[in-house]
């Protein structure tokens, strides 16, 4: 159980709500259609059956589809450790390891989330 | 007026909806609170004013705070269009021209748009 003053010892991550970050994925060109069926998969079994996870919007590069970009928001980085525990993201690493030639994962600080109310 | 075909030979942008981009923002370290108070009521506004204007995340990266990634839906071009010819856009690109050091904007395809319903 973390307490504030230890929350905020580790960089203050646990203190951020939402957790928000972007992944830059490279993926083989060969596996690009297999590689976003699986990522589409997992990304719409996380937004369903997973409470904090709030955002995943995947998308693929226009100029070069092998570089896919996930922006990620979720509740808190409770919700991200509780994500990347679960079967159905394991599966997805599992399934896409051979796929992903680079994945770089870059945490961030909202400036502003704007949306449209749904 | 566009026709399909026509539309078709322009990238097919202008079939793609919604379209969905990421800028990269590079900012003057000295300027970086101004930066991002103009940014918010910019994005504040849009969202609120502009019917096509779906989703502007605007997020600063943990490590370099200098380095702001904006994650932008938009109904289809023509709302994107419209939305860089409004009065608060336009005040945000005049304010921020001195602030900004490099600007890169990258245009997608989504593979998965994956958020909670509100």
């Amino acid at each position: 159980m973390l307490t504030s003053v230890a929350a905020a010892k580790v960089h203050g991550d646990e203190l951020q709500r939402p957790y928000v970050r972007v992944a830059h994925i490279e993926i083989d060109p060969a596996r690009l259609e297999s590689y976003k069926a699986i990522a589409k998969e997992q990304i719409e079994t996380a937004i369903r059956v997973e409470p904090g996870v709030l955002t995943l919007y995947a998308v693929a590069e226009q100029d070069d589809p092998t570089r896919v970009v996930v922006f990620e928001i979720y509740a808190d980085l409770e919700a991200y450790r509780a994500h990347i525990e679960t079967p159905h993201f394991k599966k997805y690493k599992a399934d896409t390891q051979d796929m992903v030639k680079s994945l770089k994962l870059v945490d961030t600080v909202p400036i502003v989330l704007g949306a449209k109310a749904k």
